[in-house]
């Protein structure tokens, strides 16, 4: 591979600012945030207005897939910043770092104005706290065909790594939304969508509803679920069962449950007939 | 509350013994681990034959429920650290220390020899790394009161910190057996339980299968899915159909939606009608 000037120490102000993106304070900051790993890099490559900078280590690119990946990128007007195995590994928060990584730009999506779907399908998140929770719902939106999640409270960092690594390839895909509250049941009035929300003590089965077409489901935080502000708002509420001893399923479990039924009624499936 | 002399040094030997259960390797040989926080002590203490040690920081402690759950244990023939502040906050694993947290003594189960549950639903899980996986995977095989999880091959450790969190409650009441691939279909036969695996790639969607009463999932790793040979040995293959650039979904999110299937049609629903 023909490689830059290969930078070699991690004290390197380039290297040092690109370190700093592990911080949440210093991502808001600079608008950009760090990706990592061939699959990721791969995905983000998709997004030319998203990439700022690609961080290359030959010395840890060994896969023909991820050198291919370099070797395009080498044609395209984006920056590439050649590193030595050890400046990648201060960089890097993997054990077995690939060598391959990139700075992109954060970007803000608003909720759409004009005509969506008429099958739109959105995931609404009250403060969700854990980011592998946010990661793996915006994989199973993805998986879906979701057109968006929508971020509304106090919510983790959306750009925390463990979101990304949890998303994997879906974090570009799925648009994720940042709201208020009242801007989004304003938004799903206008846009006629039907708002389900989620809770334990909801007496209706999560499986007994006909979903309409177009619909906003509403899952609560971890510690707290959804709350009675928004319970009191939505058109309908609806429970998972559970036995057991636990009273709450893991937050992303929870919704994977409930989005796959929504998908499966779409392909012709009756609601379930729960006896009274 | 009545204390017992209350260890102010971090250095103490018992604490320091304490500590070492974070590590994986100490786990293993001292057949302990730790748990911590007010909700899963409470699950704990209903089994007295596995708590080891209670740790209390009275000064942390300011939960009425915890106190209450104190003063219960002191009536039983449980051994009490009492601890300082500074001491909890040193074995804690937390942000917030609620100060409290048990030593428990690790359990072995088997595969039950005697007759099985003519509605037994298991979960097999083959060398899954993830422990908030694993944790609500657990979480979820209560919900859906499964009768219990195997782990086979190379999983993450049991009783590494994050599955116990992961699981809330569950830890100790759905039964987590390790045993060999060979074993485990040599019991399934012996048990009349049919076996389902899941994949991306199997042609049966996983709604459209009427599930037996008697029955076993297996769910492959994060990495690699379901080992061939695995494949080639259960009595049919599901998939959860995927749209979007994701080739997976999280198997902890997966595995809910099986679960959930299975339960749904336990409560009386016909398996979906797909095209061909």
């Amino acid at each position: 591979m023909n490689t830059g000037v290969i930078i070699t120490s991690p004290a390197n102000p380039r290297i040092k600012e690109i370190r700093k993106l592990r911080e949440k304070k210093f991502r808001k900051y600079s608008g950009l945030y760090l990706v990592e790993g061939l699959r990721i890099v791969g995905e983000a490559v998709k997004f030319p207005d998203l990439l700022h900078t690609v961080i290359v280590a030959p010395e840890l690119l060994t896969s023909a897939y991820g050198q291919e990946l370099v070797k395009k990128l080498q044609r395209q007007p984006v920056e590439l910043l050649w590193v030595s195995a050890e400046v990648f590994s201060s960089i890097s928060e993997k054990d077995g770092p690939q060598g391959l990584a990139a700075v992109m730009r954060q970007r803000t999506i608003s909720l759409p104005e004009r005509e969506i779907d008429s099958s739109a399908l959105y995931i609404a998140l009250e403060s969700v706290q854990d980011p592998g929770n946010l990661g793996s719902i915006i994989r199973t939106a993805d998986a879906v065909s979701a057109q968006g999640v929508v971020l509304v409270g106090n919510c983790v960092d959306l750009y925390d790594p463990a979101v990304i690594r949890g998303s994997m390839g879906a974090f570009f895909s799925i648009p994720v939304i940042k709201t208020e509250l009242s801007d989004l049941f304003a938004w799903c009035s206008r846009m006629d969508l039907q708002v389900i929300g989620t809770s334990d003590s909801a007496s209706t089965h999560y499986a007994a509803v006909r979903y309409p077409w177009r619909v906003l489901v509403w899952m609560g935080s971890e510690q707290k679920g959804l709350s009675e502000d928004i319970q009191t708002r939505v058109n309908q509420m609806v429970r998972i069962p559970m036995a057991g001893c636990s009273d709450s399923l893991n937050l992303a479990v929870a919704t994977g449950i409930v989005l796959y039924e929504i998908v499966n009624q779409r392909s012709g499936r009756n609601p379930m007939e729960v006896g009274t």
